[in-house]
């Protein structure tokens, strides 16, 4: 639950990569083990999901073409015992309508991202009866 | 205004408690008066609010169902001596249309919460007669 | 790419500013060259971009009213060598339907920022081809 603070990150993703793959990638090889992650810029062709509580997954919302990464919000934490980001992204078409939820995939054009290492306890995602992969809950 | 950096906290809020009230408990009981707040998950039953000048207070919108807590964030500060929790949300519906303002309450299914505690002199909101409690401006 | 922290700011802008400009005066004034941006609160009649790949510059939406500022999220690095804030938002109207992209402008009526200052190498927005100003890309 409690963490120190560690490295600061802040850089532009190359074009054409897949962001999550890259926030990923670059988490493992940087040894990001917990972290936060923001995120601006735009994306192509981003699929995002809606997680559907009675079937256990996620719906999958294909959106295609250019939209303005409004907000990329999330963090880092371990899963099967590597670096995996969670994001949830809204994103704004060009009419300024805003469509978001999920991050599944999004074709980076420009993203500036924003990660901040946290040192301590490492979080754990562990496989839940709902289907999600969650941290443990914090108790008051 | 200028702070400097205190505890990081990175938790899930476990599942049917109130997510406002949770950070505002969390932030008492850890004694966090001053700080950021940001956050992702799902939220049932949301109400946001939207603020009438005209009126002086929020019109509340209540929503119902399962949404993708897109964005919270905000900030902590003291307001009647204790610490209290202004939060702003974007929320995801099973299509990816967003809706979102001013966080009144919602019921967490996951939420995936950071906490940055700031150490200085603590802000504090006070009554304006617009109907807010707002800290003080900064001037330049 | 790396940076460490530097000094921390949360205040409220003083109503009627401008925004993007009240932000990167402040950063001027308190000499924050690289830092990242995060705010919630209330604007009045903003104007947001989306930018037009084929055209290479903003295409711009007007906005009139008063919009709850959901997330202000961004950055602050250089340009033309002075501090240059780069902040999408999403912003929700009286039903609580969200609009959002790059911002342009927005009169304050209430903002609560946070504005984190990190120290290292400087980034530089250098002019690109399509008509943007970016830093170099990162690599892996």
């Amino acid at each position: 639950m409690r963490f120190s603070k560690g490295r600061a990150f802040l850089f532009r993703v190359p074009e054409g990569e897949e962001f999550l793959s890259f926030v990923n990638t670059f988490a493992k090889k940087n040894n990001v083990i917990i972290g936060t992650v923001s995120a601006i810029g735009t994306l192509k062709n981003p699929k995002i999901g809606y997680f559907e509580e009675d079937k256990g997954n996620y719906k999958v919302i294909s959106l295609e073409g250019t939209y303005e990464l409004i907000s990329a919000l999330g963090n880092i934490t371990l899963k099967d015992r590597a670096p995996f980001a969670h994001i949830h992204v809204s994103l704004g078409d060009s009419e300024g309508k805003v469509l978001g939820g999920h991050l599944i995939e999004g074709e980076v054009f420009v993203v500036e991202v924003f990660i901040q290492e946290l040192l301590g306890e490492p979080l754990e995602r562990k496989p839940q009866e709902n289907g999600l992969a969650l941290w443990d809950e914090v108790s008051l």
